[in-house]
């Protein structure tokens, strides 16, 4: 099977924090292109961003920024009512301190993806995703923005003049406008393997999805999320991965 | 009084923490010529470190990286034994933050200077001494490392072939060495405020000082430390500033 | 003048943190009844609670602790997005920690009084406020319970059975039903002393409030807040301690 | 086989973290008499804390404090320059945070254990070993302190008139003066399963050790630290737990 445009599939990394180990980061790195590294917040440290970049790098995957909200105990994944000022900043700096990892051993930073909460509530509030795409172009405006398809952070990332990835999941059911159903829904997870496989493949070969309606509709898909907690995650991203005969991203 | 050689005077900045004030940037700035800034650890947070960073920029003076260890409660300032290898990577990881709050304002970073008890251990200890050199070279070999005249730092940063800043205090008693008394011993601390004028002119001026036991040595002094936080020291940087006619080093 | 019930006065303290000054806390101590000690989450620290229940004790007035969420770059006052249970743990954590420091000095500890926006949120969500009650309940059911008067904090902690002291605002205006005017409205904040002390006299001696609208109307006044952080706090404290003839409550 | 004096088995608990996972406390529980639960600076958290002191309970275990430097990412491990002071306040600090956790379960708290570098440091200086059992008797003059057999700790805590558990180790060689051999030393650590088994139970039933030179030694042993990180450490401990026929200290 073919794509006429090469699709890329991100996973995040370097979730470990001190002592603390997680996620199999060696397991899912031959079969994603681009990765997201926790920059000290919500999740790493220095010797954990240091290490995973090296490791990163060794599989020559696209390296990303993955900053979140200064909540190690709740993993950035609790809402915090922060200004877009404070947004602004905290983006800056967790940008800056992975750069750091990734100059110091001569590779490149290339996106960024907020994680999480921020994720979630950049997708829905303008101004926060206004304040996460100007920190982004401030820093570098070369930098790529990872964003939820269909959000307000890839419009003000578009608008901002940025490069952007519109993110699609290969485990999440879609509503007929192209968001995602809520996690409070039953429905909102795919947990069939084989689903997951089928809905990954139809996006990144066709840019469409099958709502949980059962329609079937369009949907932009630069890139997909897998996941490296599981053996099954990691299984249907080496499916995906073999299907569409992936490499890096030029 | 004229220098053949202009000589630089610091001061740390930037030491706020989230709703906490320290210090009194906006008083001590017009009288020196480079600032060090707390990143994030033992003080500053990123918003502070923007903001202070926009404020030393409409002062025009030299921006530098103040990182120090992760002990808030500590003021940085109790040592912590890490190996050289997390003194590294706690090092670019806060030059990092901090750069990108330079660059997101389009200010350059000047130069680095460790904080508190990371300064004073790496002024000893040749191999923290060579991982800070070490971590600052590998972000960028054209940064300036600020450490203690005479020190481990110092000797690892030229070792490097860092452009280095030999720092000396007006306010504190020098050993027939060249190396500073102590601060458990009771003249460690220079109180008269004359004094630590006389000390500071004859320094950058002359390049010499008065030991404790009254001899004249020569010192290496290429940047006087400032204090901010009390009139007194600010009174004694004015007057510093104002004998050696000073303006930013180009 | 005169009140045949005796009001509490209360005033949070202790909220230094590590080298950084925060408050007046020995201005405030004699003019208030009770003062609510930070517990290290969003404010405050070991060395500083301690420090704080000896010199309140020192006072003779109630002490309490003051738990808030883990956020000290934000002062505790961004909402966080927190289950019950959550609450309900990092509450009776905060509360232990500042019992032991009474232990150790052989005091008693009082009440308890979230602060911030953990405050904010149990006043109106009745499972936080549950959760608030219940830790404190679970902790010692003779502990008195600070709230909102009027909130559903007050309510679920008379429904757990605890004692519970409804607070009212001097600086503050009220709605027709007894509520706060959001901080958001122009009109929410009194800055006029004289009527921020008549609004304290009137509360405390005849359970009364004259809205924004100008009606008067009954309040549950138990205890009011006072600042100690400017000079005019202080003296609006002062003046309402002085007018009340106030002792600490037996 | 038999023992006159029943010996205890203690394990550190409540080692997780936020999201993050640490030992496993399940499958160790059985096998031990006493548990050591972290107080959320080097590990732990308020919601790990309750459900470590509701598991501990289930298996009607001795619980303890296991209070450590406030260092997250060095797990404790890291030595920090406190002033005895400031261990007294953190000790206090978190064994109040602690005894909530038990308080609100119902269940005792019967016994404080410094973790880490904290631990090593109070096992030969004695202001701080002064400082932490100064703590623990201050919170409650019935709660026991254990530490390193033949420590500054034990001396301190017994000079308290604290209960003292001198804590030895199966897995590490002993000097002829009845200290541990350094970790730096080749010959440390036990790696071979029966021969630790074998110094557990001639340390348990005859109070004796044999040193690194083969000698035979007294050694004071009421407490023997297991571990239950990995499987093997498990094994050791349940072939322990059975050959002395151990249950709960009462």
């Amino acid at each position: 099977m073919a794509s006429s445009k090469m699709i890329d599939l991100n996973c995040d990394l370097g979730e470990s924090f001190g002592s603390w180990r997680m996620g199999n980061d060696e397991a899912i790195l031959p079969f994603v292109t681009s990765v997201n590294i926790a920059c000290g917040f919500h999740a790493g440290d220095p010797s954990t961003m240091m290490k995973t970049v090296a490791l990163a790098a060794s599989h020559d995957v696209h390296i990303g920024a993955h900053p979140g909200f200064k909540d190690m105990e709740g993993f950035g994944r609790r809402q915090m009512a922060l200004t877009p000022m404070e947004v602004y900043d905290l983006m800056l700096y967790q940008i800056g301190a992975l750069y750091a990892c990734t100059k110091a051993q001569g590779v490149l930073l290339h996106h960024v993806k907020p994680h999480g909460a921020l994720y979630n509530m950049a997708a829905q509030d303008n101004n926060l995703a206004k304040a996460i795409a100007d920190a982004v172009y401030a820093f570098d405006p070369n930098l790529v923005l990872y964003g939820l398809s269909g959000s307000a952070l890839i419009a003000e990332g578009e608008q901002r003049g940025l490069t952007v990835y519109s993110e699609v999941f290969a485990d999440r059911t879609y509503q007929a406008d192209g968001m995602l159903i809520p996690r409070t829904m039953v429905n909102a997870v795919i947990t069939d393997y084989d689903r997951a496989f089928a809905q990954a493949l139809l996006m990144a070969t066709e840019g469409k999805v099958i709502t949980a309606d059962g329609v079937n509709i369009p949907i932009k898909a630069d890139t997909i999320c897998m996941h490296g907690d599981n053996e099954s995650a990691i299984a249907i991203a080496q499916k995906v991965h073999h299907a569409l005969n992936l490499s890096r991203t030029p």
